[in-house]
């Protein structure tokens, strides 16, 4: 087995960003090693309250949190998406409170430092809007040069958006910032609703993880039941989408992409029916996957294998 | 049998509107009243002639054809596709000339008769840039009272483009054009690249039409030669896209739509990356077709049977 990789995680914490998380404390092939925040699902300061009391269930004190970006780059924070996520983020469950408190730094200042303790070798997932990256690459433009990759749970490619007919949610809420992630120069693994859609957690799985005698498991199950409640329209059984658990699952090396063309991708960045967009040019892959030579993003279509049977064996530490 | 309903062709001819002319003038259930030329696949004035001379080979005199815009609403015509359709816009094939000329009167002018003519009861077919109608509709705000329905080849919902990642060429051609016919009040079957792209004439039937008798089939057997060209790095086979076919034969009734639903269409007026693209919302479809109550647009996304065999059979007019 190789040594853990070291995951810098920039997140909105946010549902299904709790499972994200607690399969990257839980993975062996994982090593988290700092935590930004921003405004997304919920605000940054409460995605860190959120992030450090899961932290605090999980036994873990080691990884230093960071609030990033509260406003984003084009527009104000409008107050996150309680509908989906709960009033704090997580379902509206009480954790216990952390004793911990964010880092002094910035998330920014959090992911530069990272980028030297670990140059070459960092890799950096985003479960959430862009906002905290825009401004690091803004900060120090050679950031990419020492990050591994980047796995980013964002956009719709063929399949529709979420929050309009063609954007996802963290693309939407910092356009301009998600075009400055895609347009840098390093290798993103992009993660958008064609596959995340694809892959959901069943309610036996929720009780699972509601029912488990570890408190970390328990506070995912009991989040999670308000996110099921949301997704019942979408696909007529309480069920969640795998978004951000997808892009930490694939950043793990969890599964394999099967269909995933390295295409150009630009972000619509202005205010018309296509704001928010990520356009990516999947044309003259009727016959097959075909990667543009120039292109440094990889576009994740589909995945092998059953995302929530894995996610399920790592979180719970049991192999069937 | 029900009386053949009367139908006004806007057209840019065009390979594949030559095919889908000599279907409308063949097919029983569909009476061609008028055609109104554009410029889109070659210029206005050459698509009147390429009409008329293949309406001689199909020695039919009675339709009027009328000359319609050149210049699309916000830009100047750049030329055509000639990489596509051939200099002439018809593979380079030369057609015997015709003695008749186009109308004296312009594509909006005769529409717009024909309209009142055929009140209530004028099927629109269009399948080129939509510049014409823009301007019959400013020209005569009434105009969708009169009209019983609306065919229209263009755009791409879930599909890529073919000629931006998101957009399709009749529609990029003049996206403010197609943004007023899909706003009008008047009901529209939006026939985009999800369902043309999956129906293709293969080399055996492209050579049977060209070995045909009939000099109309000859003629278009040998324009889709170039055609078929085009389409080889997209299919790995020589064939083409029934692109506009499709949308005559969904207006004559020759097939049923299996996936459609109605649903908000707006076209990106934008200069932005999305540009001439058509956002149909279709969130929310996952559990099958859901019409929004107030939409009066029909997308096209999948239909009944094969149209390359129908299209074939009304062609040479042998039933298998």
């Amino acid at each position: 087995m190789t040594d853990p990789i070291p995951v810098y995680l920039d997140c909105d914490t946010g549902v299904d960003d709790a499972v994200a998380l607690a399969y990257l404390l839980r993975s062996p092939h994982v090593d988290v090693v700092g935590i930004g925040t921003v405004s997304g699902n919920t605000s940054a300061a409460q995605a860190a309250r959120n992030t450090l009391d899961l932290l605090g269930l999980a036994g873990v004190d080691s990884i230093p949190v960071a609030i990033g970006a509260h406003h984003h780059s084009s527009h104000e924070y409008a107050g996150g998406a309680a509908h989906v996520h709960g009033d704090n983020g997580i379902g509206g469950v009480e954790l216990p409170r952390s004793a911990r408190e964010p880092e002094d730094v910035t998330a920014v200042e959090l992911l530069i430092d990272l980028s030297h303790r670990y140059e070459g070798r960092l890799h950096l997932v985003t479960i959430g809007p862009l906002t905290n990256i825009i401004e690091a690459l803004a900060a120090d433009p050679t950031l990419p040069t020492r990050i591994a990759g980047v796995a980013t749970m964002g956009g719709a490619a063929s399949v529709p958006g979420n929050i309009t007919p063609v954007a996802e949610a963290n693309i939407f809420n910092d356009p301009a910032a998600a075009d400055a992630l895609l347009t840098a120069e390093w290798d993103v693994t992009l993660v958008p609703l064609d596959a995340t859609m694809e892959h959901t957690l069943s309610e036996d799985d929720r009780v699972t993880l509601a029912e488990a005698s570890d408190p970390l498991l328990r506070a995912v199950g009991a989040m999670l039941d308000h996110y099921f409640e949301f997704y019942l329209p979408t696909y007529g059984v309480r069920t969640s989408a795998l978004h951000d658990p997808l892009a930490a699952v694939i950043a793990a090396g969890g599964t394999t992409i099967t269909r995933g063309p390295r295409v150009p991708v630009r972000v619509d960045t202005t205010h018309g029916p296509g704001r928010g967009q990520t356009i990516a040019d999947l044309r003259g892959q009727r016959l097959g996957d075909r990667d543009h030579p120039e292109a440094r993003t990889r576009v994740v279509l589909e995945v092998d294998g059953s995302i929530s049977a894995h996610l399920m064996e790592v979180l719970t530490g049991e192999r069937p």
